[in-house]
């Protein structure tokens, strides 16, 4: 048996850091969704490189499958063992090895959390802007090219990882990128292993840019008859050329869920949540620019939180909306669609959605990070009835072929893993066969994180 | 013979837009530097993505090379034909295919050149941001990840391009990326091909990103007593988070060169060249801002242009400096270095850059994008010596050294071909074979631009 040869090897190497408890596979085979359990074989828990190259060189040896675990946060079953094998939890990987402050650039290992980075940064008048909303880790955060509420003015993953140690299928280690700006040396194995999902190695470090804490930041909430209104205000500022830091749309069924949970008491119609960073003046003038542009589309009760207290407590709405919005049909489980679209065409997409899904009679709030074009709807379900189950899975179905229709992607930010699986030949077509090649290239064994993002295996 | 088939099979295809003529070879073998003429068995001139798909295909089956050709005025050999082959003239793809303006990108083929589509842009408000200087097609600055003067605020080709159509090795038409401004949904093609220079496939399509035309612009030059003086300048400005949208550095030799070649009459001192993007009051407060910052590194005669005409010189003025440069040394050739360095080595690596040239009695005049940490020197010598060009050659080897013992790369935006080839095993160590594992997986025969970027096959 491979995985028992693989265990052997690898015990005497971890000890007590290889675990077989029932409870820990147990924690590492969940979803934050709804897909069904899948519990690796043994946890491990590597201190160093060198102990995660000797448990990719064991399982490559033994034809052990390797899945990377961060914060379990992910949302398409990306780290979960539909095949068993060895589950490398990087939670005693979580130093910051280096920040440079000349340089605005940090150096970490995978199991950092984006809040424990920020925190250690707070000192240093830097910091890491990308925010998915959940407190995950900087190596799952890159493996899913993770974005979230402020990528519409510092980017992504992709913009924001400038370098990465890897270990490969092979158990080799390698490093991709400089700390240079930027460099045109050869292919760009950074953004080839940036949103891979652990398919072709996995991530030990990760060189991260960051940037100045801005001298002020506002927040702003402005509400709107329609969500079409609001989308229109959101584009216009964008071509604008708005330096928005956030520009978040929760639509009425959003803000009545949030409301109830943390006791808000905004009006029951279309919100954009805003945030300016600048200087004192540059964040005054953006305010007040929006202001104008919102008033344009019929915005209402434009109002502008200078302090932080109030600016904390808008976010910390918006990052509990999720929970807000499954907290108020209780007992449901939801899946999360992640359709992104051209800008022009996501007033067209959103109002498609909310059509389909009253037609559907699916429960579904929508919150986006619509300067993206990207949004989210949590289409609830009652996990112990089926038929309500695949009517959720049809409609996520019928919104991907929307987005697809509309020159977009099946997901914004969410990633693959298995829950988009179905949706990668429609969405690239002969593009799709190429990423296997690629994977079969460099992992023909098939040992990493297998089952996900590319074509199987005939 | 491969090549005689290939060719038999293509003529009835292309017609007269296949061409054996003498001077259309030799002009399709130069390159703009030091390497020797290396022309192509014939030039192909398509004017479709099938024709371009069925010239691969003929290659393919006769296993003859195929080199893109933009405008051939990459530095480091891309576009010779080493191995001879079809070079694939991209001049009649040259059209833009869409503008949207609300999502502010355009699809255009590769064979049009950046300054035609800022001209066609004009109109409407957008402009295509990314500067190299030379004219170059926006194939050929996809194939290189071009970067130049406004990467410091626009980003380089890697920030721009948002999706692709390719022709595969095998033929296959493929695309990467949507039109959405993100997606998370599987491996980053698009990246993978931008800066591939060729080796990968040939590019028929590309998306790019636009942004709007600022409100104001303005320009300036500030000389410096020293090189030093001139880079903790845009140190602090870069660190402050002064958005600005080009900032260059000319060392003393550069400025004299400059002077006498374009009647300027700057003090014969180091310079930096700024512009400004913003509104009108941004524009102000910038060029306020870095005006007290260049006080306090004793930056004088800080002189702001508003009028577009007085812009429009200076930048001509910087453009032409390698011209310039070449221009004040009759009848010698230039290499020209292209290390980038992390932003608090910079200083470090301009001082001992300037020394070790001096020590070896080399003309280098430096010319930097110093906002990313990256310059050029331009090293001229005598053609017909070999014993100079072999001293400008290992001079340009002592700087790539210089830059990687800084954690800085080879080439910030010229890319590899074979002029940086010697280098790529120490810049990337085994992640160079990494590179050379995708190349086997997607071009098994090695037809495309063979001998360039990737480890020699054995």
């Amino acid at each position: 048996m491979g995985i028992r040869d693989a265990i052997s090897e690898l015990s005497p190497v971890l000890g007590q850091r290889l675990s077989l408890s029932k409870s820990d596979l147990q924690e590492h085979g969940r979803s934050e969704t709804h897909f069904a359990d899948a519990p690796p074989d043994a946890v491990a828990y590597p201190e160093s490189t060198d102990e995660v190259r000797r448990i990719v060189q064991a399982c490559a040896r033994h034809g052990v499958p390797v899945i990377g675990w961060g914060t379990g946060t992910s949302l398409e079953g990306q780290a979960q063992a539909f095949s068993g094998g060895i589950c490398v939890d990087f939670q005693r990987m979580n130093r910051i090895l280096e920040v440079s402050q000349g340089d605005m650039d940090v150096r970490v290992q995978p199991g950092v959390t984006r809040e424990a980075l920020n925190e250690e940064l707070r000192a240093t008048g830097l910091f890491f802007p990308v925010d998915p909303g959940a407190n995950a880790s900087v190596g799952g955060m890159t493996s899913t090219r993770a974005s979230g509420t402020t990528a519409v003015r510092y980017g992504t993953m992709r913009d924001n990882v400038l370098g990465l140690e890897v270990v490969t299928a092979k158990g080799e280690v390698i490093r991709t990128g400089t700390r240079a700006r930027k460099s045109s040396a050869g292919y760009d194995l950074t953004a080839l292993f940036v949103g891979s999902e652990g398919t072709l190695g996995l991530i030990t470090e990760i060189t991260l840019r960051l940037r100045g804490t801005p001298e002020a930041i506002s927040a702003a909430v402005c509400a709107f008859d329609t969500v079409g209104d609001a989308v229109e205000a959101v584009m216009a500022s964008v071509q604008m050329g708005l330096p928005l830091a956030r520009i978040e749309l929760m639509d009425t069924q959003s803000v009545e869920a949030v409301n109830a949970y943390s006791g808000a008491a905004l009006p029951a119609c279309p919100h954009l949540l805003l945030e300016f960073h600048g200087s004192d003046a540059g964040v005054a003038e953006q305010a007040q620019m929006f202001g104008d542009l919102a008033q344009e589309f019929g915005g209402k009760g434009f109002d502008w939180a200078r302090k932080t207290e109030e600016r904390t407590a808008l976010w910390a709405m918006r990052h509990a909306a999720y929970h807000a919005i499954v907290a108020h049909r209780p007992g449901t489980k939801a899946l999360v669609t992640d359709i992104c679209v051209p800008i022009s065409n996501l007033a067209h997409a959103l109002e498609e959605t909310r059509q389909h899904l009253d037609a559907q009679g699916i429960e579904g709030p929508i919150l986006g990070h619509v300067g993206d074009g990207n949004f989210h709807a949590i289409l609830q379900f009652d996990p112990e009835d089926a038929a309500d189950k695949a009517r959720v899975l049809e409609a996520s179905e019928h919104l991907v072929e929307l987005a697809l229709s509309l020159g977009g992607t099946a997901t914004g930010e969410h990633g693959i893993g298995v829950g988009k699986l179905g949706y990668m030949e429609r969405e690239h077509g002969p593009a799709w066969g190429l990423m296997g090649t690629i994977k079969l290239a460099l992992d023909p064994d098939n040992i990493m994180n297998p089952g996900k993002l590319v074509p199987p295996r005939n």
